[in-house]
């Protein structure tokens, strides 16, 4: 096989040229995952047709600027079809081939078996089936609502994923929020991992739902190119957010693959690769550079106003919720922070931004998924999202969340309503399970006020982070502790009480800091000193100042609104771990599945109301 | 208000008694959230003439034996209309009107916020919206396809909950199976929390959105007896899945809040909750005998063959995932147990359970959501379901495994592919967080074993435990270490190397297991003597061996192919602290984005393979 002498295709290319380059996009991607030995070459096959009209004639984009802001999107959510994006890589110039065949699924190389934006033209992860719509969603909303530019968005979609809710509720905001900038091109193969997918090649039925889903669907042949051409063109027309329901034939090209069972994921051995690359007729060394995108005058970057944090009176009783909403409102005088609500504002707070930044604000209704895919898609454009539901519900967005850190996303999420606390609204709002699913995200921040200024100080810490933050709020109004003067450092802790005599310390964040502080006030009177520290961050969290708790007095009472694991107790026990400390520990925590009831019942029956704390002191220090 | 005489409403009521019980129903829903002091009466307002209809006419249910196999089921997705449900309880007599006023949202006891199982009127908890009707279509299924009961099902559904994915990967089960004993009502009444719901009364295109994911939809005027009571005859004809569109009034009756915003889950106050039963005509004793489920000759209960477990010869190499299919295939002896897929059986080996048992397997397509919506609705109907993906896209259905834990359901949930182990695919495709989320579950089991015959072993000990547990497998092949007589008890672990002169202890699972075990020979080659635990069950975890090993060695390094927080690491060092042990620790976890490349290299980057682990070992022994 030896490479022809290079062609550049561009807009004007006529069809039977871009035929040619998705016969090199197929060969290539054969190529590829056959030298790598993995890796979904049928899936790539099917793609390739539609991938080669679009970069040719409707990709406005600078392969060599990809950070260019009126430059279009393009998202592959069938992130196994990597061989196929990876030679469109080779055919933009910005890949060698030697570089996609020595390097694809290869260890410290970039051309991972799915996408990942370590490739400066990937904005997002993909891999978990049904995210990229959402995304897409989400990138075509900041284009048209917070970037004006013109940008187009490009989703590639597997037939199989369409069975992710998800997909529908990005549907759902697509036509809801009418972006005429977004289209998705599902590529219909009608074979999934297992064998038929659900629907097979019943084109018809995914037109109708994408219809009554408010978007425009256009049936093609997707192998016709000429078809492809003007569904694309038209989904281009700006009339309506769109998508190309492509018929095609998985493994398309490859007569020994083509529409058959069993090779899904499976790259061909290597005398089947050779008869395939002949059968597409040899490797070739097209070139592609596409339309570019359209000049604009950048847009002055609005100049950010002054940020006035709410202050509180120390003493006065105010729920960190209602801080986290003061203070994300104020932060909207940065022109870069944008809020995301679903449908759960006046219960957040979240709405308080709403009144000052309506712009800014986005509803996504009842859909978290979503929510956190428009958080992502405004991230890739630059902007902080703060995105808000009550803590048990952001778990319904646990894998958008995962996926977002492979992302390297930088996002700030609050989750209010946690524990029992909540009281009589019961288990199913109750958060319990929200900071061991954030300390386990990747990169994440972790952080956990217990009154209203801190709160509002670590909202803000939260637009200057990297990586996915986390702001865990509680419902009800507590004790304001600190003046607004006090810092709050990520990876930090206050101590609000201490003595040299301490003789055990009490560790709390929320609602069982206030537990603590009650907690030490009964301990005091029995001439039991008791330090008290604020853990209010859990990631990072303040190894030396639990270490020098731990030596000066010898025993620790940790307690949570949270189930036992992957919570506070754990994050202290680790960071002891680390700085071999080894206090006498008393670990205080929801075991139990709570009901109903006032917040003073519930947390005495959970076990983590200041009687207990005081009592799980005594004990430890066998008195 | 004094209650008028007791009346009895039953199948051939006219529809102005109906009416007075729909009238009731809205009295006690009222009353109930006042003399709470909270919950959502304009929500039960909207929908209380669907369920007078309902209750009265169509649901064949005995209220006293709730158990009955052949009874309907009524799911009440919108959880929040708890006042309707509970003032429906006290229409068919099995509540007490003093019970409804003085105990609904009180601490201990059963009328809770949202409703949840420990009635036993009710099947599954709600109160995460977008989630009945996924349990709603499990049930159907289980009845139609398992029990051959001839009940049907009813889900209660809000308007503002249709923005959920998740209804749409449900409703298209329904579809895709002909679900023809579901029926779904959804309560259009236009207002969700914050505001104007996103399709407020377009009536239509719930329908088309309906029709198009293949269900039967009526639409009708909600508050008309007669078209409701046509509408739910029709649903009930055995045709098609229907879903009932029903176009309604927030607070229908109270003209106070009638179609007003600002009403969500608001009590209203004694004032005007005096108005409104006024308004409404008064307190009512109506009771209602409905339809009686038809009497049915049970089915013999199919007798449970042997069940022979898979063995393998030990030091072969087998995947865990492998043994898993093996085993669970072996377990459908039992003819309660039965399996789930999301369209990667062939990957997970769920299949094999397939081969053996296609009449007792279900595949749900790449819908995580509805696999353990399906798995909750079968376990239900009293079958011990295994629903199996990739460890990763199991957090995809986070939020329905901890509704699950709510509802006290009891199923195994198997994820495979765990950890950077799995090589080329990438970080999308690595479970590095399962641990941390399955451990937080209320009430979860949490298996991890490192060889086939553990993990069959444990396969099949998931079959006799309550609640939700999790195995979690390995994609590559590692040796078989255990003997088919080998016991793995829960809570229990191995010890695979001891000496009376260990002066380390190496604790893994899974494949750091086996470089634990590669690293012990490394140490011993320089005479350090090391311990090696094969710590399987992580939760519960055996405190007592690592309290021993603790004090008979002194140092621990514990190793995971997971991130930090909330896995093997703390489960160890939550079980220390417990037992008061404090040894010297070193805990080695991926903490850095993973990317593509062989196990081996993956393994060695994270800092968990065989050489990392005699370094932190001879580190701790400052050697």
């Amino acid at each position: 096989m030896t490479a022809a002498q290079t062609t550049t295709l561009g807009p004007d290319s006529d069809l039977s040229q871009i035929f040619e380059l998705a016969q090199q996009l197929r060969v290539d991607s054969v190529r590829a995952s056959t030298a790598a030995g993995s890796g979904h070459p049928t899936s790539s096959l099917s793609a390739a047709d539609l991938m080669a009209v679009l970069m040719t004639r409707h990709l406005r984009y600078d392969w060599d600027a990809p950070d260019n802001p009126a430059g279009d999107h393009l998202v592959f959510s069938k992130g196994h079809a990597s061989p196929l994006l990876y030679a469109m890589f080779k055919a933009a110039g910005v890949v060698s081939d030697d570089t996609l065949m020595t390097t694809y699924r290869r260890f410290g190389h970039r051309l991972q078996g799915h996408p990942t934006p370590v490739l400066p033209w990937v904005d997002v992860a993909t891999g978990s089936l049904g995210q990229g719509i959402g995304y897409g969603v989400g990138i075509a909303l900041a284009g048209r609502d917070l970037d004006k530019q013109p940008y187009r968005v490009w989703v590639l979609c597997g037939d199989s994923e369409m069975a992710e809710g998800s997909v529908w509720e990005a549907l759902d905001k697509a036509g809801h929020y009418r972006l005429a900038n977004f289209t998705a091109v599902v590529d219909v193969n009608r074979l999934g991992q297992c064998g038929p997918t659900e629907l097979e090649w019943d084109t018809g039925t995914y037109a109708r739902r994408i219809e009554a889903f408010g978007c425009r669907a256009i049936v093609i042949d997707g192998h016709d190119l000429q078809a492809i051409d003007q569904a694309l063109t038209t989904a281009a027309d700006g009339q309506a957010p769109t998508v190309v329901v492509a018929r095609t034939v998985k493994g398309r090209g490859v007569a020994e693959v083509a529409d058959k069972e069993g090779w899904h994921g499976k790259a061909l051995p290597e005398d089947m690769a050779d008869r395939a690359v002949v059968e597409l007729g040899g490797v070739r060394n097209l070139h592609v550079r596409g339309p570019q995108p359209p000049a604009v005058t950048p847009a002055p970057i609005p100049a950010a106003g002054p940020i006035e944090l709410p202050r509180f009176e120390v003493g006065g009783k105010v729920a960190t919720r209602v801080a986290f909403g003061h203070a994300l409102a104020a932060l909207g005088a940065r022109p870069d922070v944008v809020a995301l609500d679903a449908e759960v504002g006046n219960s957040t707070h979240a709405q308080d931004f709403e009144k000052a930044h309506p712009e800014r604000y986005f509803q996504t209704y009842i859909a978290e998924q979503q929510m956190i895919a428009d958080a992502v898609g405004m991230a890739v454009r630059g902007y902080r999202p703060y995105a808000t539901t009550f803590a048990a519900f952001l778990t319904r967005a646990h894998d958008f969340i995962r996926m977002a850190a492979v992302s390297q996303i930088t996002m700030a999420l609050c989750g209010t309503h946690s524990g029992v606390e909540i009281g009589a609204d019961g288990p199913s709002q109750m958060g319990l399970e929200d900071l061991a699913m954030m300390r386990a995200v990747h990169g994440s921040t972790v952080l956990y006020p217990s009154d209203a200024t801190s709160a509002a100080a670590l909202t803000a810490a939260m637009a200057e982070l990297d990586g996915i933050s986390y702001l865990r709020t509680t419902r009800g109004p507590y004790p304001v502790l600190y003046d607004g003067d006090e810092t709050f450092p990520v990876g930090g802790s206050k101590t609000l009480r201490h003595s040299p005599h301490d003789r055990v310390t009490l560790i709390g964040a929320g609602v069982t800091l206030h537990e603590c502080l009650a907690a030490a006030e009964h301990l005091a009177a029995e001439d039991v000193p008791a330090r008290v520290i604020d853990l209010y961050s859990l990631k990072p969290v303040d190894a030396g100042a639990l270490a020098q708790a731990a030596q000066e007095t010898g025993a620790l009472v940790v307690v949570e609104d949270h189930h036992p694991e992957g919570g506070i107790g754990e994050a202290v026990l680790s960071a002891l771990a680390a700085t071999g400390s080894h206090p006498a520990f008393s670990h205080l925590a929801v075991t139990d599945l709570p009901g109903s009831g006032t917040t003073d019942e519930l947390l005495d029956a959970a076990g983590i109301s200041h009687p207990h704390i005081a009592r799980a002191a005594r004990a430890l220090l066998g008195s």
